[in-house]
């Protein structure tokens, strides 16, 4: 199998996220007066800003790599592109859930990487499989760095050094077919510079998670993740027409012949979500759109939750339903209206805001409008100022930044995501909102909880919460307790483990619970087979 | 795990296909004397019907089981419940490939399983699956019966036994769940029976492949089938949210929870195209539509295939696409011209055939039809008489009925199809035509290839092929080569093994090049973890 070559580069690469916090250290945004004066009200939160720690202060674990594996890697990707620098192994400790950023505050030493690798390409990535593999050192594949389920733990398990691998150098599209409309992009290419290329000549990916400014194509595949337009574009899985994953058994391409096939079970399908366990992800190609003629806004009212899910319910049948559909319960729209200093939802009419958003040509968005717009007003909603669609979109990537903030001044900040089916979402929602109410409650910290529906199926949809609370002495076992109160919660309602976020360290204990004693040992013997030394991402997904 | 019981059951069954033809024995419709005129001007075929061969003269391989083995048998599933009569065994031979027919007008002793058994549900199957594995018989599981590809083969390799497991008594609609508009069915239920008991509800699947009549819902499921309204309703891997697979070591039912999820590759794809080798499908949770207001026809001539498949590829990225799209090249155009007796294609036109058909509410399928014919007209189709449409649609299930009839006079007829993208579309079909073209050339018969395009993607599209020629002496090798002509021919062109007949036993010396060795390896490892006797379904699929 040929080497993929980039044939396009993006412009300059934004810098890496900070090693404490979500984005760029440009990016810190301290709380305003006004979120202090809601934060006091609700929950009874009074701190002032902690200063981040520096740096310099943070003790990391000793590489234990000898001189003869770095050499043999620096052999392997070139002596400029292995390292053991603190400087650079600060950057890789793992991921961005709550428990890692609150894990960077502790004055603990930090498990890290003994070493960094950064491969150019497939060949590179093959030799340090290879010689991983025979030299027993554990793998981490690095992209974007922006799990958080604890993805990119440098878990060692039973091996004595473990290195992150990041795919930063891998950064080109190596093909555009615009007959097929296909694009094929190295793993290390973020959801910007994806854009950038396409954009370029007229196309879109239309894949925007909350990760995206910093996210990688590699990781999307790695991890099933689903963006926040994937009403009108789907799932980033059904994006995928193929991907070239490097195993230690070898290399291998699912899909590259056709859009679909009768040949066998989906071997993409093995690998699409299989967090860097089975393999690395090098290049994946993709499908892509033209770039939308315009995008229009329409946001709405409905009286209650329920409601709102109903007529969603009915929205998510239609085949041209818009591009984006979100629904926030009573809880999110109110405190997001609390939060917002220019509010254009009036908080004091209650009820539940829906946003929706319609890319396309004029002629397309009008008609699929009119359709959307008869299908809600019969579902009871009522149309407010669409300026509240524009805000969302205008926010839609500062969750985590405005996460980093509250951790700050002292408050937990996390969210959690589910999907089920259209007939058990209520109660789904209900039962995840009342474990963590009850848990935290428990813990001497009752919380909000918000929830909204923000990817839409014909046969059910996803669940998005967001919890915030005062933060307890040991917020860590704080928020473990009452993650794994809403995890039971979500399987014993009969709904997924994760949509989006995918499995990593922190679902893997209910992995037996999702897929079965069969589904483990299935993915147990594509493991073994794969990986017969183990090395890959040891202590992720496959329980 | 419990077992799903019918909440409603089918009226009355059809029944059984011919052991020797489709279909049963009164759908039997000899040629025509204008077809018989076509065949002797184009192909010089002028042989007279060949009398079908009487059951009574047929002589199978006499039955290997033991009484103890039997016994045991019909303590699982009772002792009405399992056989060894020839009368029944001579009815699960094999699949209704030509190479199948042509087999069964043989004298050959046939093979045939040992003996056929009828489960009555997941139980049975389970204590079926336990004993086979226990005493090394091997297991064919059988639906509907209508492989073309050597999937039901009986075969033994390293076991003395083997058994056919009908589906056939699994009939029942276990569940239907309007809100989140999913409905299970048992895996034995037929296409008819599945429209039939979604149709009291005011559902439909929309899966219509050509075995419709006969094929069933587990047999969809086990081998990726795709329905000739798949641009409009998907492929039948995209219907099913939920599947109960029996394996060897347990039942699985991935997918249960939710329409999509991040938890992991997606286990419901490595069961969805297993073909019997992982399990046996017992039940799959579907998602339906409503039954559409209206069906509407539109039928189209384009000057050739190339400007033909150029507009399909435009109209495939529109969201509210066609429900149907069908695209017939010049050579297929022309025969099915010729072949009818009141043609409402003018044949002295020239050019290709189009047809497409819209489901839907009557204001989205005229908005539909609007973009369609704006699309289609730009490309350069010119509008023909709908009935052209509606003749298709009419006779859509007839082609093996015809086979049947032309293998009666001494042709050789059968069909093959795969799939590529866009841009390698009308290389693969002058390729895959040619392959075909010079081997039965070379064997003196020359054929007429005919090729059309049924199922559309945004990325690439499938073609079929149907070839006719005279009968050599041997037609088995002479189509068996002609076969393998055209299977190197797709992948040396970059195209898929099969888009929707699956891999079996004909297909399976392909394998390795369609996935790759790491590909083989994953599909080796799954089978010996979930069927560590190796008795599902020997020598299909994996290889």
């Amino acid at each position: 199998m040929p080497e993929h070559t980039p044939v396009e580069l993006p412009a300059a690469r934004p810098s890496m996220m900070a090693w404490d916090a979500w984005g760029s250290q440009e990016n810190r945004r301290p709380l305003t007066a006004h979120t202090r004066s809601v934060l006091r009200s609700i929950l009874g939160i009074t701190a002032q800003d902690e200063p981040p720690k520096s740096e310099h202060d943070v003790r990391l674990r000793p590489s234990t790599l000898t001189g003869d594996s770095i050499q043999a890697l620096a052999t392997i990707v070139g002596v400029d592109h292995v390292t053991t620098d603190d400087a650079v192994r600060i950057l890789h400790l793992g991921g961005k859930s709550t428990i890692d950023l609150l894990r960077r505050r502790n004055d603990e030493v930090h498990q890290a990487p003994d070493a960094v690798v950064f491969p150019a390409g497939r060949t590179d990535i093959e030799s340090l499989l290879a010689f991983c593999s025979d030299n027993s050192i554990a793998v981490v594949p690095f992209g974007g760095g922006t799990s958080v389920v604890g993805g990119l733990d440098p878990v060692r398990e039973w091996f004595d050094d473990v290195i992150a691998v990041s795919l930063r150098r891998m950064r080109g599209m190596t093909d555009l077919d615009t007959v097929s409309r296909t694009a094929t992009f190295q793993a290390g290419v973020t959801g910007p510079e994806a854009e950038e290329m396409l954009g370029r000549h007229g196309l879109t990916l239309g894949h925007f998670p909350q990760s995206f400014q910093y996210a990688t194509i590699g990781g999307f595949a790695a991890t099933r993740s689903s963006g926040q337009a994937s009403a009108g574009y789907g799932r980033f899985d059904d994006m995928v027409q193929a991907l070239t994953v490097v195993t230690p058994i070898g290399t291998v391409e699912p899909g590259r012949t056709a859009p679909a096939s009768a040949a066998g079970p989906d071997i993409r399908q093995v690998f699409l979500g299989s967090e860097g366990t089975l393999g690395i992800v090098t290049d994946v190609t993709v499908r892509a759109r033209e770039l939308p003629e315009t995008t229009t806004y329409r946001a709405w009212r409905f009286d209650d939750f329920a409601a709102g899910a109903e007529a969603f319910r009915v929205l998510a049948a239609v085949s041209s339903r818009p591009t984006v559909m979100r629904l926030s319960d009573e809880t999110e729209t109110g405190i997001n209206a609390a939060m917002s200093e220019s509010s254009v939802v009036d908080a004091s009419h209650g009820g539940c805001l829906a946003i929706t958003t319609f890319d396309g040509s004029a002629e397309d968005v009008a008609a699929r409008m009119s359709v959307a717009e008869s299908i809600l007003v019969h579902g009871g909603a009522h149309p407010v100022d669409e300026a509240a669609a524009r805000a969302w979109e205008h926010g839609r990537f500062d969750g985590p930044y405005l996460r980093d903030a509250l951790l700050d001044v002292g408050a937990l900040a996390e969210t959690l995501e589910t999907a089920t089916n259209w007939s058990r979402l209520t109660h789904v929602r209900s039962a995840v909102t009342s474990a963590l109410t009850e848990s935290l409650r428990g813990a001497g910290t009752p919380p909000v909880v918000l929830c909204h529906i923000s990817h839409v199926y014909e046969t059910g949809a996803s669940l998005y919460f967001t919890v915030v609370c005062a933060a307890a002495a040991d917020p860590i076992t704080q928020w473990r307790d009452a993650k794994a109160a809403a995890t039971d919660a979500m399987i014993a309602a009969g709904a997924t483990l994760t949509h989006h976020h995918a499995v990593g360290r922190d679902h893997r204990d209910w992995m037996v619970q999702e897929i079965g004693p069969v589904g483990a040992a299935v993915l147990r013997a594509i493991k073994s087979a794969v990986d017969p030394a183990g090395v890959l991402n040891p202590g992720k997904l496959i329980p």
